[in-house]
């Protein structure tokens, strides 16, 4: 498991090529939870996600010959990005494995950040088998999206930066889906700031972690139906063995609840956040009797949303 | 004319009710225009806009007496939400006379920062006339939106946080409309760093101060079709006096360049700009050769556009 010396290291690492990404607050939103609350803004990470923390770090600590062979992955998402300009900026090959279902706009961000797409069938089992037949047939290092403790530790960069610059928190919230994200914020947390309460918010359509931690057994995510499409995933071993130790509670949000949350972020704040993204400030503005008079980080995680669609809508006839 | 120690006094007056708003970067943009563009995002402000900035200044300004009686304007816009705010926190009494055709989601969130709202027809006359009124028969103080150099000492403000901030400038970028936030933004940059030459942007559909300033004569906005609504208006005396000083340049831009800008901005950068407020940047974009490897300063104005069509139709069946 890694420890907070890993993410101070990850982050000496990465500190280059990663955006410090500012960090919001709103009078708004403090009058509305009686608390004051700090928005660190991973929208604003390059390629639009905290994802890019750890595929950093991952990729820097290759070897030369990892390296000159190449990286595979499977991801439709902000993973899939992450690796591709992370991959390019390093001069490593990258080829990312997607699904035949992904939208044409998505394939062609993660081609033009210059990774080699290999598409596959749409279920998790073709996917993962193209990506391992391909690391099997060319040698290149599989990056997983979360189960790997560098990506863990370059995701808890975020929340270093956070506590690195507002100081000690009473409460960090933090997204769940695979478990990366919480991870490293949790294990940056309560390095850090060892009586700050790290809680993790999870779409109630997506409860595989919520129900794992109250349970202490390991569910997968069975059928999630939720907008937060970036937090369908399941978590794996190691991220949960780390969230039963460091993550104080889980608690999960309506639909409905990240929708107001989104709106929020957007028509007040002024800042492009995906569903999955507002999941975080959806927990703090559920849990704002116990948050009140308390100083409070929320992990923002990413802001990639297709905005085509409106802006043709809206735009296209001028 | 207001002075750089006006600006900066202006500051002193209003820094505690005003949000200091960030300043962004992008390595994208950066790589685009071959420069180095640091973003004063006043879509952060308090009520979405710059329009705060002045009015705080106006208001504090105002005698025992004045704020006993209270104050009046019309406006439709940003304006409308700035004294709104400003008065509720400052304890004045504000009415705001809206136009008939208002959508009603500006008047409700005009209503509901604490002001009167009275409604007259369309037209500009039945507006001024309305106020006059108004400020005859109660002894209203009349807030204009930039006709005055309190409005523009706060407005520079904007300027005078990203020049503190990021140091010199080799070019300042601003929309122009009425001319307050160029005029602000001219007095503070010239004053601080008079080398920086101070380009104003405007809508190539409402290019009544491009074709003022060359022509050395005031001219009106006749029929303005622009999707940047917030600069449709035409400069006073007062700003055009000033902007003949101070202001460098300025440039038209037509409405595509303004909407890829603003999908720049929502898009890679991930904030909520409306249309005026990208017309900046588009400026910026356009004269990417000239800007080559300067350090420039972009103000975006605001941040306020109705987006509850984008969340009804893409979120309400949640």
């Amino acid at each position: 498991m890694p420890t907070l010396e890993d993410v101070k290291r990850a982050y000496e690492r990465i500190k280059d090529i990663v955006n410090k990404t500012s960090v919001l607050t709103s009078r708004t939103l403090d009058n509305m939870v009686g608390a004051a609350v700090f928005i660190k803004c991973e929208n604003f990470q390059r390629v639009g996600a905290f994802k890019f923390r750890g595929v950093s770090n991952k990729l820097l600590q290759l070897s030369v010959e990892e390296k000159a062979k190449g990286v595979v992955t499977h991801s439709s998402g902000n993973h899939a990005q992450a690796v591709a300009l992370a991959s390019s900026l390093l001069g490593i090959k990258s080829v990312i494995v997607m699904p035949d279902n992904t939208p044409s706009v998505k394939v062609d961000a993660t081609r033009a950040y210059g990774a080699e797409i290999v598409r596959c069938s749409s279920n998790i089992e073709s996917r993962m088998e193209t990506c391992k037949e391909l690391a099997d047939r060319f040698g290149y290092v599989v990056v997983h999206p979360y189960d790997d403790d560098q990506i863990i530790a370059g995701a808890g960069t975020a929340a270093l930066e956070l506590l690195r610059e507002v100081g000690d928190l009473d409460y960090m919230f933090c997204p769940v889906g695979g478990g990366g994200l919480v991870s490293g914020t949790s294990i940056a947390t309560k390095g850090l700031c060892p009586n700050a309460k790290v809680i993790a918010v999870e779409p109630k359509r997506a409860d595989d972690a919520y129900r794992s931690l109250k349970d202490g057994v390991l569910y997968l995510s069975r059928y999630p139906d939720t907008i937060a499409d970036g937090l369908r995933t399941s978590l794996s071993r190691r991220t949960f063995k780390i969230i039963q130790e460091n993550v104080d509670e889980i608690i999960t949000v309506s639909e409905k609840e990240i929708v107001d949350a989104m709106k929020f972020l957007w028509i007040r704040m002024k800042i492009v956040v995906e569903p999955s993204g507002a999941v975080s400030l959806a927990g703090v503005i559920k849990m704002s009797k116990c948050v009140k008079n308390k100083k409070v980080g929320v992990i923002i995680s990413g802001g990639n949303i297709d905005l085509e669609d409106f802006f043709h809508k809206y735009y296209d006839r001028i």
